[in-house]
């Protein structure tokens, strides 16, 4: 509740024209909480321009659907995430306007956000690592920014990843994926100034431990400058990678 | 070695100034790959501003002094990490200017570099937290930011850390220090828009296996946007939380 | 049963001063092994109210047809838990009456318990939860209790949990359940007096490891006031609840 | 904010007795969220009649005495728990009144708790569980309970567990405290219908790791009925079964 | 090279009927390692009674049957251990007399070894652990032994198993298989003298990581008297059984 | 005992055809709980001729002093293991008669077992392990058994383990104890028909993992026959490999 | 940029044949990584002799593919690795002249390297490590190496491994392959003087963790002298085994 | 036993100067592996010219002298690995020419091995690392190599690492030790040809697991051509390395 509406509150308590128990009443109804923390909660959509994204996986066929139509009814846009190439077709033949990419198992809907002219870009070690790569990436698209893809620059091909670092020095912030010994994000964060957010994935086998290897890789890197997210959770990087970049010039507004 | 430089370097061979033998030891002193690679590591401090930290454990006492001495020199700043108070004073003693923060186990030497006009905040869940939480703030501090504590703000007592939202929502990286449960960056992040960097630290016992338990949940945050560092460093998270503060609005020029 | 009462017993059996029939009971009534121990276990089932249940999996068809009938047979009431749908069509059709929730995976048969009068309240952080939680308000139904169900209402949006609290309050045990970072139970129990029964699921992905996250998490709790069970322990949280809310006013009597 | 004070405050300013501004004042002092969240702090203690206790470790001696003095004074009580014995003296000797114990390594001063007269009981396998099960104990005791120790009683002597149990069966709650295997609580659990409250404790060596041989078991019990709590947490078994023994009659309140 | 042999090809030298290079070439023939390491292999197999089992899982079909043919071939006898059953009608078809234990996933030809006289006992905790506690009994058979079988016996249960003490301790060994929390193993070996060997199953689920909970409980039992072989491994708790009946009574030979 | 078999025996008591004292020597002779199961634990120290050992760790001096003193009193003889050498001074000095093995840290008082004529063999890898290697070997000399010690005969240098060969054959058990890579175990039980009880040792570093990886090796030992105790068991070892000397030539009575 | 490059550019600018301008952009141009970076990695292929290989998991069917084409047209040859058999008939069809070997699950296309003269070992310990084991012998024949095979010569057999040793000592470099407890390595590396490669192989169930076990094995082997790779990387030993066998003599060379 | 020697026992059979009993026991007599085994052993000293080492950790005192002298007394060399500076002065002092390498934590004592002409490099990540890079670098020059030395050239500061290419391409053999993130091995093994053997190192904290990070990191390297050898392991990598450095040359002789 804003202090402007308790203030008027109180005024039509001390007018008359509001019994305390009235008032006690709309005090006590207003689930205090819901009301002010439901107003952090639209600031926060407000601010971050992003609505809450659907988890594709381990949801029943019905329940996905009815989450996505709330969710596209409700903010207009909707972005499913890990979603199996076999269960896509069924749920965007249900909502109309809806797009798939295979590769990253993302579903879109509804018009991708404004663009915000600033620049990521997300590197990938191998081949393997494309679907996180591009689940990022389509991701940081959908939100509105630019981004540059450098893929299969992984840390047995030095001069592939040396050859980016011109271009990777114009993003903002950088994902670097990898599997395996989850190296990159390392030597990226010792070539580049800016933030690198780091995305282990489950690429690999035996004591790869299904990303796990590569997670304390990053988790250990010699040179500082990176955070971590999830194994193979190209959607957590996007979102702290648009976090980063949409407060890129906040703090110098007057 | 900077463009200009090199441009001057020519210009003077070109004039006849600088004989081409001459030229070739100034360059051929710089090892082929060392010509490149230090450049780009030029490039690096130029633009990070950051010299490299010297990391206090593990190293014997001659040897972090050397150390010390050595990037003091070269740089004109020092900043040791993780130092323990039982060492402090000894390698204090033999560094004319140096601060030592008992509590951060940080000690510094030199200026500190130059205030950014940027606005960090550093929230830890409890009382043992602090040392790491310190070691955050010491340290962005050091490197120019303004920073704001909010200490002992755990999710048992949610109230605490909903007074702090206002305040936190001023800062353009919020660095988020637990152990234990390790669920407050996790909240954070679902109640602010900035970039959260989630540290672990070792606090609790049993199962908190020295802040495992505390990262893992910080990795399966269902609110995303934070990006995770190794458990208990402090120093890691603030360079990140610099990186992301200094590319604040670069981005943004013509 | 000591030697001496013994002595004395069987010598009141032989100077006709007690009937067989009367020592007889008096020792079904007694000793703790043989005749003892399963008097133990009459005893638990006539206080707790609950035949043992079935679990579902790792048994052969047969096995478990042979099993429910027999504990069907017994009781008169039969609780399968962890029954997957393609399983459940069979072994219903050779159980007349038997109820299945496909969601819960729980098989009933029998009439339920009767109402028990107490309240307890399930609350969920997720949608992909909600097998785990549907299978322990399932069985608090079939226990006889009351059961609030509040999905979810995860950490991510903290306004939905807060908004529950006054009917949380209402409850006279909570059970709790998550996945991923599995702060929802420690939030709850900082809100409210009631016990917590924390639940961690197996859902999420990467450094989740299939609910050990979560488990952490709940048993490094901040706030204090919770149990944890297995993960995707639905039952078993149950049962823990229905032994809390049975006692309720047990030792209050005379 | 307790209803009755906030309906006193509303009449003042319908009497006129209290402006609006002041009123304003009056809740905005009590910071937004504060102001709910707040109360329901004091709910809490109100409800669960526990402030909040001291967790003794990993705590500076001057962070120790301020947060112990600070809490005394604010609820008139203190409860510090882990307390290791080499800095209780001191720390008793800025604390008048206090009383220390070194077994369960908790440090206790001024008034108990009222009595509740409800009944718990704890039970320990070994003589080397015996500080979690004092920290139980004497936690339990100081929140009014009584409460029936039986220690010594772990699944190699079989006996002394089953003579135990008609005296377990008196207790509402059991906390059942075993390290090594951890099998006692699963057994108690199968003996009695009461909830039991299980503590895996570090006791043992080479794969007991430090508890987690212990935790695991009791997570994997037979018998359901039991929730488990941080391994050596005793402590935190006490909370749990205080709010157990606590809410039995609550609800059977008209 | 068995000792008579040797002896036959001495005398042949000395009798002149074998001249000392040709005696040279024969025992150059057998590799000097192998003429020992082979005979000690020989003992093993008289002594132990027991030829080679094969081992079904991970092995190509061809090679399977190469191996089983072989090996019937070379002792007369064969045993194949953890064989799915949709491989075990094919194998079965290509050997003549073969026998399969779907149950216990065992594929026997040949013979059975003549019977010992000896006791092995077999208890399985649950009715999902009955394949492992089969491969074990069918094997204790295979080898000659009467086995006792008790099954459902675990903890939760209690006087199941004290009923079946009586029995248990007419038994030279006790065979005891248990999954989930793993405590029967423990129990048994606190209530009888013979030798335990404890077999962990993989049955359970979350926090019983395949059979790593059982395993824990049983190396950490407070029963001291068990040996712990790996999970799901009945064959090999078997193999330990029948050397422990099987040197029974040798050391008191003259 | 089944009712029907109790009710036939008070009848008969009542028909004065069964004296009470004839009664209650057949009743003693069987309910197995109270009674019962102290009963069985009479079995058990008469038939395995152990009294129970005390663990020297993790218990404070004045309990350790009391336990040893009333097991002293109790059974005539006490074993104290894992007994710190800096503890075993004080507590022998309380304890007249009290022997302390400093290697194998174990303190015997009171006569040593008669001798049984069985005879085991114990055998360790490397010198490191010499500790635990003569845990087990005292406490089986303890026990009554002639023990062969044979030591460093790691699988590194593997002669010298065949040298011992011969000497193992005539053992009726092995206990064989290895830390760093725990091949020796495998080893012995590809060598001779003897049960194996194999005992992994904390010797080693990095990913020996405190003797994981030994136990780890043991538990998946390619030659079947051993059983495995927890890491540095030296007493589980010996009481293993006790009850199979014990109770071999017990069933090849008539 | 090689010296004598540079000196001629800088001689071209002071004859002033060369504009300091363009000399810079000569500089620029060359991104210094890049050719400085790729030369290296030329001199990588032309000493190895190893164009790199693919493996074969985790990539799309038409990314293999094309993958697989651009690298045999590059190089002239082809090695996929880990080819699924399902997968390898369709791509060697698109690949004129591929040989797939299915039980090393490797595909090669074009003319072998050429013969070393250098001759290899390859050791495995059961007939399920085979596929491993084929899979480094296979990769060693195609570069052009001897490759003798040793398999089920496992510890459990040991003559057969004693057997085999006048041959591995032939041998410039053994790879040693071993599931289930790993320790056939250790016992090569004892028995010869050649470097030693281990591979721990996913081959076991229960706690061998899926080369878990083998692999810690492995790293803890009492005996120095080898070197571990990953699970069931064979292809990772053979290239290992390759750069040992490939060394031998160079640095013989004037 | 020598085939002359054997030989010429049946030479003496077949001259009836010895009775085919007598050559049956002298044959027996002599444990033939014992013999036989003895002989490789010698074998694999003359060949790889190493006395086994001694491994200064865990050994008593008086063990540890009682060792050393009589390794000394046997090969006329000494080689103490892991030996705490505090024990090494009374070492020394008892060894007469004994030298120590605090850093290393290595002592020697009697001649070094005669010089090979090889040529090994040592390279390490971090100056933390260096305690584990010199026991490799003097375990390495006491076997008789040259050995370059390349520090501090960890993949933060990659322009290090390229400068030390050239050099690193003249050794046969390149020993890499890092800590932390454990990334060194892996580049290294990207820009030379020579084998690589992997050291991690227990340096580091949090997740770095005491090494368990950068042991993975090697494991999983992407670019092959590396072994990995236990966490601080110097030794081990030093006896690998001169493996493969003495194995060089000897195939191409004759």
């Amino acid at each position: 509740m804003r202090p402007e509406a308790l203030r008027e509150l109180l005024a039509r308590v001390a007018a008359g024209s509001l019994s305390p128990d009235a008032a006690l009443a709309a005090l006590a109804d207003l689930p205090y909480a819901d009301l002010g923390i439901a107003k952090l909660d639209l600031h926060r959509e407000l601010r971050s321009g992003l609505p809450e994204a659907v988890f594709g996986e381990g949801k029943r066929d019905d329940d996905l659907l009815a989450i996505a139509q709330k969710q596209l009814a409700a903010s207009g846009r909707l972005l499913v995430t890990r979603l199996a190439p076999e269960r896509a077709a069924a749920l965007a033949a249900r909502l109309p306007g809806a797009t798939y990419d295979g590769r990253a198992r993302v579903l879109t809907c509804g018009p991708p956000h404004e663009e915000s002219g600033a620049r990521a870009a997300v590197v990938a070690a191998g081949t393997s690592d494309l679907g996180v790569a591009e689940e990022a990436a389509v991701c940081l698209s959908w939100f509105g920014h630019t981004v540059a893809r450098r893929f299969d620059v992984g840390i047995a091909g030095l001069h592939r990843l040396l050859d980016a670092v011109p271009d990777l020095r114009l993003a903002g912030v950088i994902v670097a994926v990898a599997g395996m010994d989850g190296a990159l994000p390392t030597l990226v964060a010792g070539l580049v100034a800016a933030p690198v957010v780091a995305v282990p994935t489950s690429v690999g086998y035996g004591t790869g431990f299904r990303g796990l290897a590569a997670l304390l890789t990053m988790l250990n890197a010699c040179a500082p400058g990176l955070g971590v997210v999830n194994i193979d959770n190209g959607y957590g990087a996007a979102v702290l990678a648009h976090r980063i970049l949409r407060t890129q010039g906040r703090l110098k507004a007057p």
